[in-house]
């Protein structure tokens, strides 16, 4: 029996220990950093290997501080109004101009407002200049032989300055470690390569190489390679020659065509290969002729973390530098997060200040989550031997964002549309720079948020099965002892989302029980739900009689995205989604998408531009084009009072 | 009679007011700002035009989550481990690996831990899987048509990575001003040029390089131009067309030389010249031919700050960005400073965590302080109509630095020696990150710092004339309720600091008094001034023959710098200062030059490290090489009871 190999075995050591043992290890390159001579004027954001000491003085010369003239001191003496004193140009005084220098006889400056001109060669004077006065003396800003920066200093356009002022015009900098970055697998393609059924764009390389830009290296990216063993042993023995410090991308799984892990070890050592943090799993930390060689997993999300925890520091020891920790805030948890006590984990958020509560919403916490890193504000790491947090409990989160730009941020949780991300849009372009940011928890899930003070603002779409009527029985309900407005938003039009064409000739509810349709449901508490199960109770249809009614999306557009994989054949959802995948739609009705939010921050300047902008022009032509919403009364303010 | 031209009349403009008429002259310009398209891979740190939204989803396919088998759900149905089920490999299951595409008949995937592989062709399960387990469908992380990224956001590395798996591959940014930066004046050399009397180093407009490069803008740097008004007017002609800003260094002022405004007016317009702010005043705010054009002074410290308040906000809004604040925090004020009623004023500070009080220490307020630049930590700014604050006095101040680097800080306020540079630089190659900051407010004034709670060390050197004793007596003395530890510093030598060769034949204090004889002091409560009285003092000599007695430097340096500079025949200081600018010197005697710090901070971390780096070999060496100090119980600890 033939057994296709794989690396089963990971181990799970924690973060610090697996620092701890690769710091360790690379103790002999790290204490003996390449140095390197470049220009001062070139040397913006390079660190200094030794301190720097000025070599000249600066001002160079006693030289006048104001517009003047120059003067002896002991002439000017016992000038006064009474009694003003004449002198004599080029015998009693000169005049100088701001930096000139001030030489033997003269020792003082009288600024030119107190000089009063008689003559071309003679000026009146009514107070007397004491000695060395409007004078800056050699090196009253650098004197020569001062140390200007210390070792190990990042240097700043002040710096420059200071070094060219103090004679310096070479400096002595740690060298730009070169990261290799070389991305590998079969199946990637590189951007605008014409996409196909199994491939993936590469772009974690790209990632890697702002980010070590960003720290200080000089990254220097292969072309990818294929998983094909002697083609990236030959690639790597030429990465590990060219460079100090390798990444290689994906293969450090224990997938079948995951090299990475043997080929380090065949080359060099592996020193941890699999830590105890998700995402990131199945890293790998090695060495290879003495040089760092990591292998950094394929997923975005697990790749950036490994990158973070790993090659960051790593880089910025190669420049002389520690990692400065990443500023830290305490926030309050919207959701409760249940955790593995096999591993630390990051959990990217969305902070908001909610009143006088910073809120972390948790993100897509998926490992292949790009999108969840794109819209961090924050980073939650929950230790390994914890189990997650509770919601409503406090906890640190290390900031990505400006606190400043947190605070100016609509915390908006409820039902999704794509009308929030052209309002947060349309809102950037108004004066106050103020963000929408939009967590999706159906619109039930966004009213719980308001009761819990953890939004301002929960966009709805909730249909009163006894009334008919919109969302405002809603907020009557479960929102009893809050004062609360209802922003009316637009009249959105719902149907099912089915593939071009409609193979499958769906008509409508009544099809969803057929033998050969695979339905695609919402989430409960998502209006759009609702909907769905008062049609089909209306209509007295068995739900356990829908193939694929127990797999729930969370928004509109994943809904429409299982529809164009084939995944599934009909989902009930927005026309903007299916227009957007290039889908069919068959109307069922109009509703309601409404923006409710609480009395106390109605009259906020954000949510007022909020409402500017529904107002707007320009919004109403927008949503002109994309089609399949109406505006009726949006912008209004409905107050909502109880029952 | 012919009047010598000057810009005599500059106006007093409040830095809001000034910035408020500028950028409305510059609205037509800011509205229709320049775009460019750029590559996705090359767009790190770009500012996008507007919101951009994927063009493919992300992944492409359904996808395999996990390494395993792919299944049809329906066949594992029933799978337990009382009733395991075997599948037959390209019939009931195909094997793949992570990312691999996932289709038609298959719906779910088992990972490999889960399946138990029989032989070549078959594998056995025990649970069955449900559908779509283990897939990541298509478009789960980024939807064809969803948006990425808003408008005006500056691209980070992730951003990138996001838009590459969109299918995004150029983008359109904001393009970078040009921003033409021409430094004017004859007295300018270049870094490296040949030093004479009169020159200055020019390095304002590398600082500009450099902040126009941190702010997005591109810099255009020209060759430094005489002050020859025909000469000047065709640089600028030139760099109008050829720049979106440009940026005119010194000849803002009202000397006779300063023709910038008058050239500006010339070729354009003349918004604003002199503005209420210190340092800065002379700015001058001017449009020629719809371009910015700004007049910057030329003391440099004058230069950065009016490049911070007008040039910096310019580039951001060319890149469709506002500046977000500078992160501000609450200090309190070690010294009264006094401020104008006249002007808005920046004032360095340097800060240190103090027990748990935040103390600022303003630096040297000179326009021409560069070294005030590199040092600081933060900004105070005191208001036009304040006239200044009080010592103990709550401010804010905003942060230059990283609050963590703060609190690595050692403050140590009192007498200055180079050795504290040394001592700081040797503290950086030692673990935990610490720094030492020393400001210098010679030994009684650091001793009154401790007592005020403003500093964690006090470098002293203080003779008792009674006992002959250092530093001791006088902790005794003024702090008398401090429990106060003495770290034992080093054996200095002092002595007079005069020209090479001594050409006016000092010999010792009875010559301070001759005519012939420019003397240069220290300032009142430095231990060196102490030295000086006390021996002046034994001698009955009387200071008001002292020619220069009551002209007082605050260091070592400067006092050296001054007889460099020829204002001064002699000085009281230390040998590395007068071998440091090569001039001669004269032993007067050793002195104890010691570390007060306050029994409380003595188990600091921090405080451990210095008390190390005194007893280390290495500090031993490097003071042997420089001379003038002897090591004595250097590092030993006394501790100072109650007299």
């Amino acid at each position: 029996m033939r057994k296709r190999e794989r690396n089963l075995y990971l181990s799970n050591v924690a973060v610090e220990e697996a620092l701890g043992i690769y710091f360790r290890q690379l103790e002999g390159i790290l204490q003996n950093l390449p140095v390197e001579k470049v220009q001062v004027i070139e040397a913006l954001g390079r660190v200094t290997a030794y301190p720097v000491f000025a070599k000249l003085s600066s001002p160079n010369h006693n030289a006048a501080a104001m517009d003047g003239i120059a003067v002896r001191a002991k002439v000017t003496f016992g000038a006064s109004e009474a009694n003003p004193k004449r002198l004599k140009r080029n015998l009693d005084f000169i005049y100088v101009d701001t930096g000139d220098p001030i030489k033997e006889p003269y020792d003082a400056v009288i600024m030119i407002e107190d000089v009063v001109e008689i003559d071309e060669e003679t000026v009146e004077i009514i107070k007397a200049a004491s000695p060395w006065q409007d004078i800056r003396p050699i090196g009253e800003d650098i004197v020569a032989h001062e140390m200007i920066v210390p070792a190990r200093h990042t240097l700043r356009p002040v710096d420059i300055g200071a070094l060219l002022s103090g004679g310096i015009t070479e400096i002595e900098v740690y060298k730009k470690p070169r990261v290799g970055i070389m991305p590998t697998g079969s199946e990637i393609i590189e951007p605008g390569e014409k996409m196909e059924e199994g491939k993936i764009i590469e772009s974690n390389s790209r990632v890697f190489e702002g980010l070590v830009k960003e720290y200080g290296g000089e990254p220097n990216r292969y072309s990818p390679v294929d998983d094909d063993y002697d083609l990236l042993q030959e690639r790597l023995t030429a990465a590990v020659e060219e460079n100090d410090i390798i990444i290689i991308n994906a293969g450090s799984s224990s997938g079948t065509e995951d090299y990475t892990v043997k080929l380090i070890r065949e080359m060099g050592e592996v020193l941890i290969h699999g830590i105890a943090v998700r995402p990131g799993k199945p890293a790998i930390l090695g060495i290879i002729k003495e040089k760092p060689v990591i292998g950094i997993p394929g997923y975005p999300v697990s790749a950036y973390f490994v990158f973070e925890t790993f090659a960051k520091p790593l880089i910025r020891k190669y420049v002389g530098q520690e990692i400065p920790p990443r500023p830290k805030i305490e926030a309050v948890v919207s959701k409760r997060i249940v955790s593995s006590l096999k591993h630390k984990e990051y959990v990217r958020v969305k902070l908001g200040m909610v009143g006088n509560k910073l809120i972390a919403t948790p993100l897509n916490r998926g490992a292949g989550a790009t999108m969840s890193l794109v819209r961090a504000d924050g980073v939650l790491i929950i230790p390994q031997n914890s189990e997650g947090v509770e919601a409503g409990e406090r906890v640190s989160v290390e900031l990505l964002k400006d606190m400043e730009e947190i605070r100016n941020t609509i915390v908006s949780i409820g039902s999704h549309d794509l009308i929030l991300d052209i309002i947060g849009n349309l809102m950037h372009r108004q004066p106050g720079n103020y963000h929408l940011s939009s967590a999706h928890a159906g619109s039930l899930g966004g009213i719980m948020a308001l009761k819990r003070g953890e939004a301002h603002m929960a966009p709805v779409h909730l249909l009163d099965e006894m009334t008919g009527e919109y969302n405002v029985p809603f907020l009557r309900r479960y929102l009893p002892d809050m004062e609360v407005a209802l922003i009316k938003g637009v009249k959105r039009i719902q149907g099912f989302i089915i593939p071009k064409g409609n193979p499958k000739n769906i008509k409508g509810f009544e099809d969803l029980v057929r033998e050969d349709i695979q339905f695609v449901n919402r989430q409960r508490g998502a209006g759009t739900r609702m909907l769905t199960d008062y049609e089909l109770k209306r209509r007295g249809i068995d739900v356990a009689r829908i193939w694929g009614y127990e797999r729930e999306m969370t928004t509109h557009m994943a809904v429409a995205a299982a529809v164009a994989s084939g995944s599934a054949d009909a989902g009930v959802g927005v026309l903007s989604a299916a227009k957007a995948l290039d889908l069919d739609f068959i109307p069922i009705g109009d509703e309601d998408y409404d923006f409710a939010v609480p009395m106390q921050y109605l009259k906020e300047e954000m949510i007022e531009i909020f409402i500017k902008v529904l107002q707007s022009q320009e919004f109403k032509e927008i949503l002109e084009e994309m089609g399949g919403y109406k505006l009726e009364h949006t912008g209004e303010i409905a107050l909502v009072r109880r029952g």
